[in-house]
């Protein structure tokens, strides 16, 4: 296991490169001690995690132990403003530049979620009885999946490496590169849901469409996979032409909700945490209505430990109407519809190492993310790598890959190690 | 898949023996008419399963199709006692003899299941509404186990097998027997826990210890193993003594939840169903509190599709207090307690050929049971053994091994591949 540690803990070299200047001893005094007080609320509040907290040439204050990194703020305005909503304020003022760092961003934000973890602030109550998810109406979705997938297939391109896959992969070991852990992910799926030639196969939400022509090229399957990210379409559309499996794959820009006909699988790839909870039972009934009885079923996604809202400010500014839920949620799927769930396996380690390599990519890349867009985006999505990294390294976030199959559906897999068989 | 579903569906050569004769062409008229009525509504409210239904020596009605199996009721009174509750009074018109069968039992099982899953009586709603299993407090614990496993140990050890394991087996293939077939289930769960030499386990309801000493004496660790049942408890200390592992091995006649200490492991295989959904956030916690943050653990149990109670007549005169529960209520394990599911596993059909082969053992020596008991505990427990099968068979329950570690404890498995491999 110490590869694997090592490999998750390894300190990025991108993320200190912000250096804060050390504060002038001749710096004005009369505000610091309400600064510090402000600063040591703010600690105090996020479960007094192992990090230094200062305002530029102003106050500071320090852990008990050795800080993991320094947070700077521009000035005390700053600071209030975070502190009237920390989830919220503190990603907007990391993308505005007021608030800088020292030391690493990830080790940051794994120790507050660390800190955190044993604080159970009355204000999370609150924030998750008032707020809910934007809504994932038929026409909320495409917006909200507009959004975030339709920002340029040139930008995803930088760094998500050879295959596009944009959600978590499978590493044989953790030595794997990205791309080879991303076509193992593709392979360790199929094999779950032992696809085999002739068969077809739905897939609702198919990003660039990697995975389809995958299962058609290796495993001699027909797909039909849907999408309602345009830009996304088109780019698997090409694709597909280009490897001359246009006449196996079949991509439909159409809401998973209107898929139609029958086939011997369903698949999903990392859309569920679009779905949103409510429309679960919904889904599930997509999926009964595809399989008609039979076939298998597996649905790959992003969920937790138990029920929680998205963390607030990638929910606003990343990844709207985004929730991932909790196995007891993913529940309200297969139970309406008597599904037999078969296997389900939890890959968080696998994310995080996923989340490491694209990081190292996107870092890269930055200039040229900055050239497309702006300093401030890339600040954005290096806060929401940085943070979803720390998520998966603290157990905040899980990933889960459920295989199932309709309930009196006898033609299973009587055990797994043909997954596992070389 | 064909072996498998061959050795699933075979025939059993026992349940057959009950021959039902012909009715006479000269048996009174009169009372015909009404009987046939009768029959024909317990047929329609069962669904009309592939089933004949008949009064000894008098009215029939037949399905359309090939019947599956005759079932004959000995006169007009019990046909009525069983139709104001077939549920529970079909299996003790079975038992007392007052109802018989031609054909095989568990394929007529199979067909009122299935037959079942197509019509929603509110009766059934009804039912679930009104009824709940006996509590398993303490005391209500202690009382339920006793009169399930303390009928003897004599009677168990006569088809159980050589481990005595009284839980689903893992087959390898499904030509192997139910000992190889045992072993590998042990072998199976030490390997999804990476149990390491030197490593201490809590076992939560531990039969009759025959795990516990595989554990010790297989995989080096020491064991405390849990268990209110005291003719197990006895039979399970004298078994490890005359295996020289008394020492490694500790057998606690206590309950589950006077669990105390930390242990690298916590597991429980074929205890749940006795536990009771409300008290599961309870028993999360004994088994949060034996991990204190590190470690990993197993809940191996028989569960369903969706939330429903126990078969009534099962729970009534075989399992009192039992309930197998949906993988939506087993959440409330694990999520109060911020435990991270790494991985379920479903063997159904592993607990279909388990049963068959526990059958086979059990009519073999249907002799001998009937002089330790009578012609009706023959019965009943011959009708408990072909129920369960069924209800394995059509998906009417399952069987869930669930393997979690602490939230934060990041020294987890990094795949499943360590455990298939040779």
């Amino acid at each position: 296991m110490n590869a694997v540690e090592k490999s998750l803990s390894s300190t990025s070299s991108h993320s200190s490169r912000e250096s804060v200047p050390t504060p002038p001893s001749g710096a004005p005094a009369e505000g610091r001690p309400l600064d510090a007080w402000l600063l040591s609320k703010l600690s105090a509040f996020l479960g007094d995690p192992s990090l230094e907290f200062a305002i530029r040439d102003g106050a500071r204050v320090s852990p008990a132990g050795t800080a993991a990194a320094r947070v700077t703020f521009a000035n005390r305005a700053t600071l209030m403003a975070v502190l009237t909503d920390p989830a919220m304020r503190f990603g907007d003022a990391y993308a505005d530049g007021s608030v800088t760092l020292e030391g690493d961003l990830v080790g940051m934000l794994e120790a507050v979620y660390r800190a955190g973890a044993t604080t159970g602030k009355p204000g999370s109550f609150l924030r998750r009885a008032l707020r809910r998810p934007r809504a994932n109406t038929l026409a909320g979705s495409r917006d909200n999946i507009h959004r975030h997938y339709d920002i340029g297939n040139q930008f995803y391109s930088l760094w998500l490496g050879r295959t596009m896959g944009y959600t978590c992969a499978y590493y044989p070991t953790p030595q794997a590169t990205l791309d080879e852990a991303q076509v193992a992910k593709m392979d360790h799926v199929c094999r779950k849901l032992r696809l085999k030639p002739g068969e077809t196969v739905v897939e609702a939400g198919c990003g660039w469409g990697t995975f389809a022509l995958h299962m058609a090229r290796n495993y001699g399957v027909r797909v039909r996979a849907f999408n309602i990210s345009r830009e996304q379409v088109m780019y698997a559309r090409e694709h597909a032409q280009r490897e001359g499996l246009a006449g196996q794959v079949e991509y439909v820009e159409d809401d998973y909700r209107n898929i139609a006909g029958r086939y011997d699988a369903f698949v999903s790839i990392g859309m569920l945490e679009h779905v949103g909870v409510d429309n679960y039972p919904d889904m599930g009934g997509v999926a009964h209505r595809a399989l008609g009885g039979r076939g298998r079923g597996l649905i790959h996604t992003i969920g937790r430990n138990h029920p929680a809202l998205l963390q607030p400010w990638i929910e606003k500014r990343i990844f709207p109407g985004a929730c991932p839920p909790a196995l007891s949620e993913m529940m309200s799927i297969f139970e309406p519809w008597d599904f037999s769930v078969l296997d389900v396996e939890n890959l968080r380690l696998h994310y995080a190492l996923t989340l490491r390599q694209w990081t190292e990519n996107f870092e890269a890349a930055s200039g040229k993310v900055r050239d497309l867009f702006d300093a401030r985006f890339v600040r954005m999505w290096r806060l929401y790598l940085a943070g979803s990294t720390a998520a998966f390294t603290t157990g905040k976030l899980q990933l889960f890959q459920v295989l199932f199959s309709p309930g009196q559906n006898n033609d299973i897999p009587w055990n797994r190690a043909d997954v596992y068989a070389r």
